[in-house]
Order: structure tokens, then C-alpha cells, then sequence
């Protein structure tokens, strides 16, 4: 078996693109600190390759790829570059500062890329190829080369490219499957293919990369592997362009549950899949499918069908897939105002959370105060409480009072008190909806020029006292910023959430103003 | 190949088990007149088999059952039936007035299920088997026989099972993947091994029926078609128990799309996926991921990147699934206030509306009131509106008028005027939050005992002037009734849900009390 550069001949190299392929697809976008967040709950996660970017794309990929080179502790750090010397120099500035960085270039083989998108011969990409992957090799020691479209490039040319990337100096050579359409019997003969024809295939890892168009992107992954692939590009909660990419917890999981029939191990700690997905979809406002295979809250509804038959032996033969093994923590402990500060760590513990004691003092009052108005403390109820803490560790405004009139009888109108670096201010407004009567208040308050790009509500928990759930996405000058808010009432998680998001607007203003300065 | 009662050898059959497996599933519940409108919409589509219940869980899947039986014109109706006699009686009477009716019947032949679950012998669960299919087969000429956990059966008592229910008139003999574990090459062997071993297998239909717990069902129901297997058992978006079943729309456009590999042709109507999707997440209340495949909003995102490079001839070659193809429309009718009854008219069958004509008047008065407060009208605005009209075409309870005061100062206070049979009624409430306030409001107007079971808003479309659609889930004495609202005032939308849901519980206790009299 070909597993260059791996101790363990059965050892699965897990790539996550979440950041790249996954904050591409529209809607997506994540702020810079939101990336952050997710590369060091990647690095948690135990991923061994994080794409953390496309350093030429903008200024702010480049940055975020270099702040997470700077601060990951264990994964190594790839950058993606096009077959273009600019895009290689820059992803390899960017991945520099990394334990491990690893440049990842790609162009396209497939004879109608090649034609229409490119323009150039197939003796041309050749050439291509040699070139960039070896300029690539000189700025790093791990270059991983893609072939864009190689589920419909011709057999013997893509054994051709493949063998001038692994001569240029390759290390690991990934083979896409571009638009999503191949079934799992393809693609396990492509890798099959290409590893018998090209001589030198045992100096590379061989990589799969699956879109999942037609809700094959796991299949086709597993099927790879049988064929020698040791490398899975994938994504949390499978998200990426169109139908997303194969879903980092349902091979990882695969993988494990069926280790009779896939003999293969990975690295990942999945009892973190459960809290890496909750974030990924905190982060890119994507909601999760209640269906959602591992990760969606209906995954391990059967639990309760099988307690309640009480038929212990059965449930052994589930043992292999625990809720637990994937980080869903049974809601034993109820909570209520009645909870102390020791078993409201211990929740928050079992759902994934480590506050500092500053922070978990502010939480634990929040969550008094709403144990006042609440009978039910669900799990989710916790999450909003403390995700917002996190957020809102250093805010200059805060909502200080709000009351709202909405109705059939328009216009609503909102009466808004903001504390501005401690001092408060009110004002009131009308509008088209009590929700935007309260942001024209917030404008008047604190004129700007964002945009809201997005509002969206959730109720995060059942019942009549649900507590509402609401972000904002505004945007300013190409600045992107995400602000969420919870509440029992709706009106006062909207207006918290605009308000957590223009926080985050004047963080970037500063900073943008301090570089200007220098 | 072996396709008993099917003229075509590629002909597989799409037996849709949204409204059993997938109603079954925790969350799902839908109501009889949801039952009814998802049975149309998958009658409409093509489905060959519709599995519309379970007759004898409840009074309520058997009145479903029945009702849809006498009122779908193409597909086949099945009942669902344990290996148990009254199950099968119930289940034949259910379909005894469908055009054609099948009873589907099931039982272990796990070793794990015959020891734990049903302490039967091997050789006492063949005589079940023998004897509870003939018993089906004496109600009705078309029997499926399930194998519950059949991938995890030894394959020669397996061999045997089936050869029993195929001798006793099973015409359809389903092997499912229960517990969602096996892999594509597993239980494709599975498939070749049952139908070269048995030798009556030729005289009866094989089927799949693949949980997606570890991502795989797409790809293991496609293996099974390799084999020889000729029916799919499926859901739309992939419902059903834990993770899910297979997607129906992901089987149905992996064949279309790949005929090349997958040389099959199924009866459904593609253009129609789009809209069935929506009205099983609608009816659910369970969103859609927005990469899920097909249905996704993202599914298609890369159509636009596509025309902005103008690459013609490049599109072309993924003409083989563009958004028409399964019925997502491009949205070039932007909907305005100067829009008229015509382009109305069009753009509302372009999302396959097709509304009467006093539906339609109403439906466009209230575009017309819509487009007087906000300027982009968009497609899930017009949903909203129609699904909303379509709804509450006939309620005894309106809501006339509403204020509510929302803010960080409680109680929280709604004055509510609701017209009762035309006649007009104020009160106000106070309550903890807007939403409780408004709905207490509602009570004291209407005393009832129905009980919260779910309260959700969603803002149906981006922007400041989002129009907000709530549903709410109450539950009376078992009976389960599920209202929706949409308006651009948040307290409104919930107002007008709640008050949907208590008409279609007012006409429940008609129902009931009229069924008393009798």
C-alpha cells in the first residue's frame, strides 16, 4: 500500500476545508475572530491538515491564514494557490510562520477546462505543473497538488500530470471529483488506476476530495480508500460549494464504527464532533438538518426506543456509536433555579464549555436570571447564554433598556436606552415592524453606513417561554460582521444581536484606522 | 435480471415511505390533512408506491391511511403491518378502497432480534412467515415482505426466509439496512447472494430500504440496483427515523443525472422535487440544510459563477441537472407593488401554485397589502402567502387587531381583538414576553386545554422589513394540530399561527363530537 509519510500503512489523513471550500459557499462568510475560533476547535478536534484559506483572494484570507499558522498547535496549516506564481508565493508568505505549512496547488486537467477555461494544450499543463509544484517545494517541504476535474480527465493523461507533480516534488496528490457527479465503483478505479500506472506513486499520498451533488461524497471517499487513498478532504457538517463536500463526522465516524470492513484509523477525538459542528453552524448561520447523519439532534433518537424496551444486551450491539462517542451529552442533569454554581459548570462542562472564572460568574447570573423567568433551562437555552457571553466579553454599547409596540396598527415604534462606553443614552423611533422600528432607533443612536446583509430568528428552545435566538449579518466597506442575541423576548435578542455586531464593527474600524496611522 | 410485475428490466420502482417511517420519526408528526396534501403532492410527482401509514399504531394513521387510499389516483397505497393477525387485518382494511392497495408486512431475522426482542426459534419465525404473508395475500394480491435487520442476518437462514415468503405470495421482498450500518459493497453482495441462491427469486420484486446513519443509504440503495434489486424505499429530504432514510431526490437525480452507469429509469416527475421538498420541511417544520443535495438552497449556487464567466459551452455539460430540471425556479420575475394579476398569476406557477380563483383573489389582495410595506417581494414571501391562503381557507377565528408592549421592562402586555364568527372581541394580557402575553390574550378569548408542543419563527426572507412566519403545535387530548402565520410584524405572525391552529382543533372536536352523535 502506498502511504508515504505516514508511520501506519491504515493511518487516514484528515483534511478539513471548512475554512476554505466550506466559508466559500455563499452565505457562509465568517469574520476573522470566527475563524479563529474554528481553526483552534479543528486543532481540538485533532484534524491533521487545516485549509485554512486562499491567501490571494483577499487581504483578509491572507491574514486569517496567517494568524492561524501563528497560533495552531498541532495541525499542519495548508494555504490553496492556483497554478500561478503570485498565488504560490503568497500562500507560501502566509503558511510560513506554521509548525507545519503546506502550500496547496491546483489546476485543472480535464479536457474542457482545458479548452474553454484555459485555453492552453495538455503539453502546456504539463509543464504547468512541474513549475508551480516546484517553485511551490522550494517555499515549502509539504506541497499537495490537486488535479481540478479528475473524475473527467482521461485516464492516461492524468497519469502523466500526476507523475510531473510527484517528480516536481508533490507529497501528496489529490484527485477531485470537481463537479460531484461520480459513483463510488469510478472513483475507487481512478485511484486504482493512477496508483498502478504512475511508477513513482509511492512517493505521495493520494487524497479524495468529494462533492456531494448527488449524496455520494462519503461513498465515494470510503471507496477511495480501498484503493490506497490515505487522505480525506472534507468539511464539518459537510458544507462547501453547492451540495457541500463529504462531512468530516460521518466518514470519521464511518471509519470507526465499521473498522471490520474499513481497517483504517484517523486522528480525530470524536467526542468533539457534536460541539465542532454546533460551532460551524453557530459561525456560518447554516442550521443542521434534525435528520443530519451523526450530528443532527434526531442522530441518536433512537436511544430512548431502547431504554424504554429495556433490552440491555441490544444496546451493546449499538455501543460501537454511542451518543457520547461523538460528544452528545445526556441531558441527565436538569436545570433549574434551584442549581447551584457547581452543577452549572458541570453542565457546561458536559456540553464542551471551559469558562474563565470572569466569565463564568457573568454566565451563571445571566442564567439565574433567566432561571427566574423560565421553569425549563434547556441545553440549548445554555448554549445562547454562554455563546453570547464569549461574544460579548468586551463590548463599548449595550442594550440598557427596550420597549417595543407592534401590533396591526402600524407604524410600531420602539423606545431604546444604549450605554455607550458607560454613559446612557435614549431615543425613540418608528418603523416597518417592530423590528425595524428598534434598528432605526439603534441608527439614530449611533449613525452608520451598514448594511444588513441578513436577520434571522430562531427559537432555540420548545414552549410558550421560549427563548429567542436572533443574528444579524451587517456590512461596511467589505466588512462583514455577525452579531447574535438571546432573549425571552424576540424584540430584545434583535436589538441585542445588531448591537453585538456593530461592537464588532468598531473593533474593525480601530483597526483599520490604526494601520492607516502607522 | 429478476423484475416480476414491472414491464421494463431498468424500471425501478420508487416506493415512498415519507408519511410512515418519516412521520415516525421524533418531531414530525404531521396532521391527517397534512397526511392528505403530502400523499397528493407524491401522487402528483410519480411515486409508484405510497406507504401511508401504520393502520393499527392509532385510529389516526388508519383514518390517514384509508383516506388517502380512496382519494390517490395512480400510486399504489400501502399499510404497514407486523407479523402479527390483527395487523394484517387492520392494515387490509385500510387499503381495501385504493385503486391498487398492498399490505406491508414485516419481522426480525436477526439472530440479536429473535433472541432479545421476539424469543422465537429460527425455524418458528419461518412458520410466521408462511403463515402471516399467505394471510396477507388473502386480502390483497400485492404483499411486500420486509426482513427487519436483514443485513445483520446470517445469509442462509436469510435465503430461507425469503424462499418462505416468496412460496406464501410475497410479490415484493424488501431487505433493509435497519440499524444504517452497511457499507455499499456489503450489501450489494447481500442483494447478488439472496437472489442467485433462492430459487423462486425471480418471481417477486427486490427492494432496499437504507437508514442513513453513517451517510451511506444513497450509495447502498444504488449498489443494491447493481445487484438486481428493482424498488427504492425512500423519503423526501431524506426523513425518517435517527439520521434519515435514503433521499428520494438524491435516488432519483443520481439516475437521471448518471444514466450513463446507472442504466435505470424511475416514473418520477423531477421538475416536481423542488416543490415536494418544501412541503414536507413546511408540514414537518425540520429545515432543509442549505447544502443539502438537490433541494438544498445552495444545491445550485453554482449556476450563477457559471454565467457570470459566460462559459456557454462549459454549461452545457451540466445541463444533464440544472435547477429546472427539478423544479427550482430562476427567479427573473421580481415581484414588486407594480406588479399585475397576470405576472401574479405566473409567477405563482412558476413555483407550482395553482390556486382557485377566489384563492387567488385573496391571495393577490394580500400581495398587494405585502408590496404596499416592502419593496422586494420575495419567492419566500409569495410561499408564505399562498401556503397561508391554502391554509385557512375556512376559519371560524380571525385576528382583527393586536398591540403589544416588548421590552427589557416585564410584564410584557397584548391587547387582542379577535372577530369570532364574524363577531369582534377585545382583552388584554400580560405575560412573560411578547409571545406568552399575546398568546394568554388568545386563551382568555377562547378558553381552551390544548398544550404548547412548539413554538418556532422563521424569517422566511433577508432585510430589515423580513416578513416573519411562525408556527405553533398544540396538542388536546392526543390530537396534535399544527397552525402558521407569516406577516411582517413577528406578533402578529405568532397571533394568526396560534389562531390557525385552535381552527383546525375547533374542527377536530367537530369531528369527534359529530362521530359521538352518531
Amino acid at each position: 500500500m502506498t502511504t508515504a509519510n505516514t508511520a501506519k500503512p491504515d493511518r487516514v489523513v484528515i483534511f478539513d476545508t471548512t475554512l476554505r471550500d466550506g466559508e466559500q459557499c455563499p452565505g457562509a462568510t465568517m469574520t476573522y475572530e470566527e475563524k479563529l475560533e474554528v481553526a483552534d476547535c479543528l486543532d481540538a478536534l485533532g484534524v491533521d491538515i487545516i485549509e485554512a484559506g486562499f491567501p490571494i483572494a483577499s487581504d483578509g484570507d491572507f491574514e486569517a491564514v496567517s494568524a492561524i499558522s501563528k497560533r495552531v498547535q498541532n495541525a499542519t496549516i495548508a494555504g490553496l494557490a492556483r497554478a500561478i506564481n503570485a498565488d504560490i508565493d503568497r500562500a507560501g508568505e502566509a503558511v510560513r510562520q506554521a509548525k507545519r505549512g503546506r502550500i496547496h496547488t491546483f489546476v485543472s486537467t480535464s479536457p474542457i477546462h482545458l479548452e474553454y477555461q484555459m485555453r492552453k494544450s495538455q503539453a502546456e499543463v504539463l509543464e504547468i505543473i512541474a513549475a508551480t509544484v516546484a517553485r511551490a517545494r522550494n517555499l515549502v517541504d509539504d506541497v499537495e497538488w490537486s488535479a481540478m476535474d479528475a473524475t473527467r480527465t482521461p485516464i492516461d493523461y492524468l497519469c502523466q500530470c500526476v507523475d510531473a507533480a510527484i517528480k516536481a516534488g508533490a507529497t501528496t496528490i489529490n484527485l477531485p471529483d470537481t463537479v460531484g457527479y461520480a459513483t463510488p465503483q469510478e472513483y475507487f478505479e481512478m485511484f486504482r488506476a493512477v496508483r498502478e500506472r504512475v511508477a513513482n506513486a509511492d512517493q505521495a499520498i493520494f487524497s479524495t476530495h468529494c462533492h456531494n451533488d448527488l449524496g455520494l461524497a462519503v461513498a465515494n471517499s470510503l471507496a477511495a480508500l480501498n484503493a490506497g487513498a490515505r487522505q480525506i478532504e472534507c468539511t464539518i457538517n459537510g458544507i462547501g460549494e453547492r451540495a457541500g463536500n463529504a462531512a468530516l463526522e460521518e466518514i470519521v465516524m464511518a471509519i470507526r464504527t465499521r473498522a471490520d470492513v474499513l481497517p483504517y484509523e484517523t486522528g480525530i477525538d470524536t467526542a468533539m464532533l457534536s460541539r465542532a459542528s454546533r460551532l460551524v453552524s453557530a459561525v456560518t448561520n447554516f442550521p443542521v438538518q434534525y435528520n443530519k447523519a451523526i450530528v443532527g439532534r434526531n442522530a441518536f433518537a433512537h436511544e430512548s426506543g431502547i431504554h424504554q424496551d429495556g433490552l440491555l444486551k441490544y444496546q451493546q450491539t449499538y455501543e460501537i456509536m454511542t451518543p457520547e462517542s461523538v460528544g452528545v451529552a445526556k441531558t441527565s442533569l436538569v436545570m433549574g433555579k434551584h442549581s447551584g454554581r457547581n452543577a452549572f459548570r458541570t453542565k457546561l462542562r458536559e456540553m464542551g464549555f471551559e469558562l474563565g472564572e470572569n466569565a463564568f460568574e457573568d454566565a451563571f447570573n445571566r442564567f439565574k436570571a433567566l432561571a427566574d423567568r423560565k421553569k425549563h433551562i434547556y441545553d440549548e437555552d445554555l448554549e445562547a447564554l454562554v455563546d453570547h457571553e464569549i461574544a460579548h466579553a468586551h463590548d463599548r454599547m449595550k442594550v440598557a433598556a427596550l420597549t417595543v409596540i407592534a401590533g396591526t396598527v402600524g407604524p410600531q415604534a420602539a423606545t431604546l436606552t444604549l450605554d455607550v462606553d458607560g454613559t446612557p443614552s435614549t431615543v425613540q423611533a418608528q418603523g416597518n415592524g417592530p423590528v425595524d422600528a428598534t434598528f432605526n432607533a439603534i441608527k439614530m443612536l449611533i449613525p452608520h453606513s451598514a448594511r444588513l446583509e441578513l436577520y434571522q430568528v430562531h427559537a432555540v428552545t420548545e414552549g410558550t417561554d421560549a427563548q429567542a435566538e436572533v443574528s444579524v449579518r451587517l456590512e461596511e466597506d467589505g466588512r462583514v460582521v455577525t452579531g447574535r442575541g438571546a432573549d425571552t423576548d424576540t424584540m430584545v435578542a434583535s436589538a441585542k444581536a445588531y448591537v453585538a455586531a456593530l461592537n464588532k464593527l468598531m473593533v474593525k474600524r480601530q483597526k483599520v484606522a490604526q494601520a492607516q496611522q502607522l
